[in-house]
């Protein structure tokens, strides 16, 4: 993995019916975007969600591949009709869709000559020039086309691919992030934050989201920045704020 | 809740760096989804995630709000610096930011004149035309304008207040669905699958969702279609299939 001296960004598509109509509870959004804030100083500033549909998977490809460093889909790489994610990526870059060898190679070794029917041959159609993104549970290859990284939406198996995805990436700044728990609610503190905020806007986010916890009302605060020492600055002011305004905070 | 004969669609637009970063799981898709999909006919076509930026706001109203019947905002419409939804929102629909005189008097009640802080006011600012969504739990209401829907992040206080939207939705034609879960792998259906599909592509959308149960490998075929009829003989053609497979049909 390369390292770069700036910022890196990237965005999710999620690719499936069956998250937008609510029958699946997305989880790869979580997961990908916490792997790559803490492995690849990568951040992720977009997700967009859309159908199993070929013309609007091409027109997201072709925009978010030109907006972000990278884009990772999920989704649509399987056996059956509605898998038409390497296809649709295809069309989009304007180059073949066609077996690639070593995938082809991979699943055949994988289910045996006899049992490697149509359905899973399917598997190994990617777009010209793509490189493998290996599966070390179920075989069946993800792959990169420029900056594009195609999974399965499967959590588990994405999981388990997630790491061999990293060769391809290019390291950004490492993001710090610090919590800081207070027992208040968002109003008492809004007017102090905002102010903290605008005197550190050029290198920390600062973003507050309130908590229940064993029935008492909390905020936690928490700040992400590419500089340690801004981050430390932040938290003496945070702490003077609940100082006094008699805050508890809450250590855990 | 007035009744429309044809197809009524929707996004959802999701706003806080909390969900982007992977800090938190975002759980109002599926709800806000689910609920319009069977509650109003309503079929969600995109869902984005975004972070608290302005400008990135501004942009996805624009583009949503034109390209879709509704558009659903969650989060942003708190106390803090760093919600920013509804001045984004006015902003977009290029109308004043200002205080609403009802969500004004109604935060005012609720907490009282003493503890009715400059962070809690901020609640009552809306796009200029806004109207309320009223908010059972914890008084603080959501917005609509034009066609844009503004809920809060927090899902607890978000399904509290959905059965308020309905009054500004147009119902759409009935969406409706049936589960056929087969004990097989998506590989051994996925050509005829892929035949079915074709022949009902204008009526029924078929997707198929691998599972595990009970240490037993099964694929979820899931039919939508405006047209029971239509589904009926999907299903039909679905029982043909693995009778002639001879897979087993997993009755729940």
């Amino acid at each position: 993995m390369k390292k770069k001296n700036k910022k890196v960004n990237a965005a999710i598509l999620i690719i499936g019916n069956e998250i937008l109509s609510g029958r699946t509870q997305d989880k790869n959004t979580a997961f990908i975007s916490s792997w790559l804030n803490s492995k690849c100083g990568i951040t992720v500033k977009e997700v967009r969600i859309i159908p199993d549909d070929e013309k609007t998977i091409i027109e997201n490809i072709k925009i978010l591949s030109k907006n972000f460093n990278y884009v990772f889909t999920t989704g649509g790489i399987g056996p059956t009709h509605d898998d038409i994610t390497a296809e649709s990526i295809s069309k989009a870059f304007k180059v073949k869709y066609e077996y690639h060898k070593e995938a082809f190679f991979i699943l055949e070794k994988y289910y045996g000559k006899t049992k490697f029917n149509d359905g899973r041959k399917k598997m190994a159609k990617m777009p010209r020039g793509a490189k493998l993104i290996y599966n070390p549970s179920s075989a069946a290859p993800g792959f990169i086309i420029k900056n594009v990284l195609s999974l399965p939406g499967v959590p588990s198996i994405l999981n388990s691919m997630i790491e061999n995805c990293k060769r391809f990436l290019t390291k950004g700044l490492t993001i710090h992030s610090q919590t800081l728990n207070l027992y208040t609610v968002e109003s008492n503190i809004s007017k102090k934050l905002g102010l903290i905020q605008k005197k550190y806007k050029k290198d920390v986010d600062i973003g507050s989201y309130p908590f229940f916890r064993l029935g008492k009302i909390g905020v936690a605060i928490v700040s992400r920045s590419n500089s340690k020492l801004k981050l430390k600055k932040v938290n003496i002011e945070l702490k003077k704020l609940a100082k006094v305004k008699r805050i508890k905070i809450l250590k855990i």
